[in-house]
């Protein structure tokens, strides 16, 4: 590799001016150029993974905090292995870039029978799986392979949406002129948008409410709109509530913040101001079965006015007018209303406990993971009993949360954790995770003690997937996963007995103190098995179960 | 469920015929009903994997003993992350069905905000994702649902090729006539081929050769058809040799075969069977770069007589005539040329080891494994070092060896494996795989102590991707693995002390005791660690590796 500018570093200007600092993925025959081009420089760190899936997940979970993230894969076998992750990244509007290392394009263009292809001289049947999912993908070609990366990025940019871009090996060592590097933020300069048609529309539509409320879903997060939304309901007094898809970087201590939806299954302060709402004002929001109790929201599109990404709607009817979502909230922000609402009361649960020696309860765990949370952690919640019965809890202010509710791929958890950690490792990281879910990726314990990450993990041990038991076969012995040594994980993964603590709660107390330990042990990875009944699920999920397996009937 | 006969109970019945006793996957939301149907009789046992791109590499390498295999997955996360080892089951010719439990058809119709979608209305897209790949697939309705079992379960049988269901919750449960039952052997029942014409223009062409020889690829494994060439063989003194694509349950002991081929860096006595002969009878063949050394065969179309399930052709052009490869193979078997070939010279090598106190290298590993196989034995190699010099070590009668060399997935052959044990327990399986591709995949451990399979399994131990270190950065960081601690991963996952033995070899002396142990301990999960030098690569994969390096370019 010689020192001029080459495709590779183009590429990888790119990705760094975007916000990666950390790159993730598993090498290959057709990457293994390309990862010289990280290796060689110092200001990205290669971060190899166990496998593809797994780097998918860290990645949508690194982008989670860095608002970008990329990974590194090999043609057909590492693609299709990573292609349930980005997926997810599709599905939940988190905004990743995957760089497939692919043959070269002579290679492609002969059809040769080369491995990772079906030896059926069809090259493009990757790619189109993944245009299926709605994946925005490039093939780079010799002749138009900047324009290419720019169009990509751009995409990313401002859709804040996954993409896929299959890098042949030939033209990993290409010249491209040096001077392009200094054209990168010239890509980034935000279009403006005349939304002024849109947003009166909107305004006056809100001003003839009575009585609104703000549904805030997870295009909130991914936006950046929060401070916009915040602004317009310190302003008028508005009540404002997130999803459970829509936690994130939401500050839940905000005066005017009322709570987590959950459909009817809410808590019934939360559901009140729902159920006495006129008009709810929908941002960014999927209702979702996982968010909404099971479709149990009280308010159709007729007192709805829905401001997304793909789009705006009044009462069921769409917008007129020219219309960019960050640029509608943006005027929203500076809103002064013509209601005159009542100050929105504040609504202080008071939550402290008084643990004993009874058995450890779902209930009480998730209070006790909730008061746990300082400024500086950021709770990942797997998609079972964990998610369920945390998605609820109010957030202490800094404090960030996320899972993946409407994607809800088991085993996602553990890697975005991870992922997450990296990409701020100021913050602490505290995971709640199962045995059944932890298995699917369980190998990323590898990373972490290499990494020497330190994060809280609670894994909750409740011999088995009780989120399915409680939908469907309580005793089935499908629902049964194999009793894993978590204590005997770390070192069998490589970690030194200095670079972790394991420690087991049963009870109320245990809990507690295990929890005491971990706020001190900031230098080591502190891994929790959490002991529960087979049975013992957190409410909303009981709830939630009912209306799933009504569903699949 | 009451006692009366479901569609679930017919799609069983089916795959039960089809020769799965055993059923892979992972549970889900959607599929959980349809499991029921599973637990609840005798004659069919659920073996829920740790995850789903293990499922679908365990149905694999069942299916490769059995004749056929089936694994459950859930809708969209479920079958997204299995989709690259069906990918595998495609590429190389493996027939496995995929149930995939999915949301009522109601709910899809109605195109309902749940989860594992993308909240976008949309249900197509996954099963087109799958079709992109030439899957055959089908989604079951209620007007139809047996007709499309029956198709889907005749195109595996003739195809031997995978197949993907989709089997909505609502249709699980549904009434069907029990007489169906009585009618599945019907299915199966072949089609007769009248292939005369083309059989004759192929038996006229090999008259018209003077020195032919025979290569064996996959789908002679695949389709039974190696007593067929047996035959032939015999009858007419032809030379028989196999490809890597192409180990499987073929008696390498048979005297007329002479080895496996791979391109022009095959030993010289085997390469001289292919370079003196005017002609290659390919079977059931792809010359894939893994294969032939990266595309060093010394033939070319203009001396090959193909014949594969895809078709025929002599000499680059297609044979006249209706065309069924089986039954051309079955009319080949019965048949004297007028040629007069002498008597294949046998080709035996005398392989016996004198091991000693020597750091252990991989031409003594590969030597020392192939010594180990008795007729009992189903040798497995992963995609690495492993394939690349155990595949060209001639089997000792009964021995049965695969690899996935096409589609090269690493992390492929643990589960893979694993689903061979499976598939017949009264077989000892021998895997051999590196520690780089074993942590894809590592998590079955817990599946494999939960059954109790006592196979061998080398863990070479090499730092890292040796396979990639010699096509591209020997040096390189990314080419490093975290470093595991495999004593400690039977008890790490659920493994009694009694029912494993981890046993570490260093040097040649160290490898044979240990082989010596193995065989005594039949009754456990023998685990060998082998430490060899980071840079120890088989001759035939650096000779590969070289290739490989040039085709990027």
């Amino acid at each position: 590799m010689s020192n001029s500018y080459k495709l590779s570093d183009y590429l990888l200007d790119v990705v760094k001016y975007m916000g990666a600092n950390d790159i993730f993925g598993v090498p290959g025959d057709y990457n293994l150029q390309f990862l010289d081009h990280i290796t060689h420089r110092q200001d990205l760190k290669w971060t190899g993974n166990a496998n593809e899936l797994n780097a998918s997940y860290m990645a949508d979970g690194y982008a989670r905090e860095k608002g970008f993230a990329t990974f590194v894969t090999t043609f057909g076998v590492g693609e299709l292995s990573a292609i349930n992750g980005l997926a997810g990244s599709i599905a939940e509007h988190v905004p990743v870039l995957e760089i497939v290392g692919a043959p070269t394009n002579e290679v492609q263009n002969n059809g040769a029978l080369v491995h990772h292809t079906f030896g059926d001289h069809d090259f493009n049947r990757f790619e189109n799986a993944h245009r299926q999912l709605g994946i925005k993908s490039a093939r780079l070609n010799k002749d138009d392979a900047v324009n290419q990366i720019n169009d990509i990025a751009k995409y990313i940019y401002e859709s804040k949406k996954p993409a896929y871009l299959i890098l042949p090996t030939n033209l990993v060592e290409m010249e491209v002129n040096p001077s392009l590097k200094d054209k990168i933020a010239d890509l980034f300069i935000p279009a403006s948008h005349n939304v002024e048609k849109a947003f009166h529309e909107i305004k006056d539509a809100i001003n003839n409410s009575h009585n609104p409320v703000i549904i805030m879903g997870h295009e909130v997060d991914r936006f950046n709109l929060f401070e916009d939304i915040k602004n317009f309901s310190a302003q008028n007094n508005i009540p404002v509530l997130d999803l459970g898809l829509g936690k994130g970087n939401i500050d839940e201590s905000f005066a005017n913040f009322v709570g987590t939806y959950n459909g009817e299954i809410s808590d019934e302060t939360i559901n009140a101001y729902v159920e006495n709402a006129d008009t709810v004002i929908l941002v960014g929001a999927k209702l979702t079965d996982s968010v909404t109790g099971g479709f149990t929201q009280q308010f159709a599109e007729n007192n709805t006015i829905a401001i997304s990404y793909d789009g705006a709607s009044i009462y069921g009817k769409a917008v007129d007018g020219d219309y960019h979502f960050a640029s509608v909230m943006e005027e929203l922000s500076n809103t002064t209303l013509d209601l005159s609402l009542p100050a929105v009361k504040a609504n202080d649960s008071n939550n402290s406990l008084n643990p004993s020696d009874a058995k450890l309860t779902q209930s009480f765990y998730d209070q006790a993971i909730a008061n746990y949370l300082n400024e500086n952690n950021t709770l990942v919640a797997e998609q079972g009993t964990s998610f369920f019965g945390l998605a609820s809890q109010k957030l202490t202010k800094g404090a960030k949360f996320f899972g993946q509710p409407l994607w809800g791929s088991i085993g996602y958890a553990f890697p975005a954790a991870l992922g997450n950690q990296i990409a701020d490792k100021n913050r602490r990281v505290v995971l709640s995770t199962g045995e059944g879910s932890l298995q699917l990726t369980i190998q990323e314990f590898g990373l972490a003690f290499r990494e020497q990450l330190h994060p809280v993990m609670f894994v909750i041990d409740n011999t088995g997937y009780t989120v399915e038991r409680v939908i469907h076969g309580m005793h089935e012995s499908y629902n049964d996963v194999p009793g894993l040594n978590y204590g005997a994980m770390p070192n069998a993964f490589g970690a030194s007995d200095d670079q972790y603590d394991f420690i087991e709660a049963s009870t109320e107390k245990e809990l507690i103190d295990a929890i005491e330990k971990a706020k001190v042990e900031t230098d080591k990875f502190v891994l929790i098995q959490v002991n529960m009944d087979m049975q013992d699920v957190p409410e909303q999920l009981a709830k939630t179960a009912i209306a799933f397996a009504n569903q699949n009937k």
